[in-house]
Parts: structure tokens; C-alpha cells; sequence
């Protein structure tokens, strides 16, 4: 089974200064490469609570994505906490420290140099000409905050999780949530495999009340939930489909 | 200490059918009150992974609100999860009862019931014309998904939360982090009780390239902080402040 969980390491998202692009536009991409994404979850940039939240989603997901806390400075712990999690000594990586070299000539300085940083034994995408290396151990991706770097940065491993397609339908109703739960009851009971969600609008812009959702791996479960609701609601309380 | 944690509930934004708009709502909300979220996380709505979440949120924070999961479907067990996290039986709230019996009258059945659900011995918001109860239990405040009743249950009880202000500087700069490394060393061991957090750009659009971010609850702090901070970086590369 294909699933992930995101860990976004932000106290400038906790303390509202920006909100999160990264986990909402990942969600999507992982969803398109049929990865179903268990949780997400947003913490401080601090070292026991990041250590502490990636054992939670090594132990629910497949695949685990960090977000932010890379970079050379006091708050970019990221590195040490993926290390210290699975028992690794940070290491620092010799073709990592020769581009910087490279790069930073006699600039070069102790906290340029912690851009070489590593847990032992990781993974590490870089090519020339990239900004910064992708680096992944136990399953863990760790990527940068920032989200032209984060997209980046996905975008070199992206087609290593690419899974069996998810499905999914939706119908829109002209009908409240108290007179569908049977219906929706019976459809959940008749399709165990399939993920059935109910979603009412209260506000005006909408133009239907509620939105269920069909969710599953089988397309013709999908479909077969789908049908089987539509049969026990009334014909003229169906707006669309999609 | 004035904290919190966002708990929400959402098979719909962990399958990207939508962007939750509630977490960063509250969060800038609760920050303008006052109180310093430290930690969101988003979830299936699935019991287990609610009682969990709940007792990790509680643990790390004074309050905590959930979104989400709340109504009369086979997808709401937000309540029955809430009152297992605190070892609470659910039981039908005859206030509640009374004002659904009067909404539906004949048209009542099974699943509206459901709205009169709450764990025992939980304090219950509601008055003349709201159009659901907003239910308090040890300090977690349980609200519903769809955004306009979120905001407005939020809003009924919003002034409990009020707390000491949180002050928050910023200073723009043309230099990069790995030149700025060692001088917020310098400022992060001199102001201890100050959260400093560096954040770089590396898209066209930025006209700076690091924002170094000063919080605090004592304004003193959080200013000389800056002001420390600045007399060691070179008067032109410092843009502008907030």
C-alpha cells in the first residue's frame, strides 16, 4: 500500500507569518501519483518534537516528506533530528563539501559548511548545477522550505513513488445530510474497500448541499458504490456528477 | 502559558479534494489573541488516530480545537472519538434534542438524533438561532469542518482565549544566511527568551534575500534582540524592517 505523511517543520507557519504552500501542493502531487497521504503534520523547529512526529510517520506511512529546517543556521535542525531519529551520526559528505568549495571559494565558513551536513548513510540526489542536495534516508525525503526549492527539490524524486492510480467520483446533492445517512449507511455497509465521504455546504456560493465522495483503488468498486447509492436517492435531488 | 493545538479532521484534504482553510484561519486568529499554536495536524477521520492526536495535542498545549468530523453521517466521529480520548460516555443532550425536535418536528429520524450526541459532562455553546452547539471537554473546543460555521462557532467563544501579547519584529536583508550564520549565533545565545527564525527567498519576486524574525512575549526583549542583531550586520544590507 502506497502512503505517505508529511511533516512540516515551520514555526513561521505556527506563528501565522505565512501559511503553508508546501503540504497542500504535495498532497496533490502524491494523490496524482496514486500515494494516499495519512497526515500531515506541522511543528516547531525543534529537535525532540521532529523526532518525536517522524517515528509517528514511519509507523503510519510508507514514505515520509519533511518540509523546511535546511539551510546553515540556528534554526535549521532538520538534518540532526532525521539523523538523530534513526540512531545516524551527522556526517559530513565530501562531494557536497567539494561544491561548496567550489562555489564558495574563500567565502567558505562554518556555517556554509554545515551545507554538507548529512546523516550517515543517506541517499543524496544532487547534480550540477542544483542548488542544494535531496536527501533521503529510511524512506525519509528531506526537502527544503523554501517552495520554489521544495518543488524543485521534489520534482528529482517524484517518479520514485508513482503507484497504481487512485480513484475517485463525487456526486452532488440537492438533499441535507440528515436524509441521506441512511443511504450513505447502507453504501458503506454494501462497500467496505471503497472511502465514502460527505461533505455539506452551508454557504450561499454553493449550489448544491451536500458533496459525497467515492473513493478506492478499484475503479469498478468505485463505481459500483457510486451506483448503488444513486439507485436510493430520488432522481431530481441528483445535480451532477464528476 | 498560553498555547494551543489545531487538530483537523479531514479525509478531504489528505485526499487534495480541498486546501484546509481552517487551520491557517485559527492560527492567525490565536496568534492575534495571544496564544502560540504549537502544533497542527491534519488526520483521517478515523477514531483511533483522533484519541490519539487528541492526548499528544493535549499533552503539548493548554487548548486545543478540532475541525471537522461533526454530523449526522457515518464519516463524523469527531464526538464519539472526543469522549474516548477522556474516558466520557456520549449521551443524547436534551437541550440540544429539544431544539432539533422543534427544527425537524415529523421530518426527525435516527441520523438527526445523532446531532444531539455529546460526551458526557461537556460545557455546550449554543443559543437562540445558531445553527449547531459549539462543545468545550478539558479544554478541547470541538468545531465543524465547513469553514462559515467554523469561523462562526470559533467566534462564540473566542474571547476565552485572549491572552498576553505576542510581539514580532523583522528585519530584511540583502545578505545571504550563510553570512549571517554566526551573528545570530551571537543573538540567539544572548537573547535566550527570544524566538528568532531566518527565513531566505530564492525567487525574482523577493526584492531581499533572508527575512530574520524576532518573537517574544516581552517586547523589551524582542526589541533589543533586533537591535543587537542589527549593530553587527553592515548598515546597507540591512532593507528595510517590520
Amino acid at each position: 500500500m502506497s502512503t505517505a505523511a508529511i511533516v512540516v517543520i515551520g514555526n513561521e507557519i505556527l506563528s501565522a507569518k505565512i501559511a503553508d504552500e508546501n503540504g497542500p501542493w504535495l498532497t496533490r502531487e502524491l494523490r496524482a501519483l496514486g500515494v494516499e497521504v495519512r497526515r500531515i503534520e506541522t511543528i516547531p523547529d525543534e529537535i525532540p518534537l521532529i523526532v518525536d512526529a517522524l517515528g509517528r510517520a514511519k509507523s503510519q506511512a510508507k514514505w515520509v516528506f519533511t518540509s523546511g529546517g535546511i539551510g546553515p543556521t540556528h534554526d535549521d535542525v532538520t538534518i540532526a533530528a532525521v539523523a538523530q531519529a534513526f540512531g545516524r551520526k551527522v556526517v559530513s559528505e565530501p562531494r557536497i563539501l567539494g561544491m561548496l568549495e567550489a562555489r564558495y571559494g574563500d567565502r567558505m565558513n562554518a556555517a556554509r559548511k554545515r551545507l554538507a551536513d548529512v546523516p550517515e548513510g543517506a541517499d543524496i540526489d544532487w547534480h550540477d548545477g542544483a542548488y542544494f542536495p535531496v536527501i533521503v534516508l529510511e524512506g525519509v525525503a528531506v526537502l527544503p522550505g523554501p517552495p520554489l526549492l521544495f518543488k524543485e527539490g521534489f520534482g528529482r524524486i517524484r517518479e520514485r513513488y508513482r503507484s497504481a492510480p487512485l480513484f475517485s467520483r463525487a456526486v452532488y446533492l440537492a438533499l441535507g445530510e440528515g436524509e441521506l445517512a441512511e443511504h450513505l449507511d447502507a453504501t458503506v455497509a454494501q462497500y467496505p474497500q471503497v472511502s465514502i465521504g460527505s461533505y455539506p455546504r452551508f454557504d450561499q456560493q454553493a449550489d448544491y448541499r451536500v458533496k459525497i465522495t467515492f473513493d478506492g483503488r478499484v475503479r469498478d468498486e468505485v463505481e459500483a458504490a457510486l451506483a448503488f447509492f444513486r439507485r436510493r436517492i430520488p432522481e431530481k435531488c441528483i445535480l451532477r456528477e464528476d
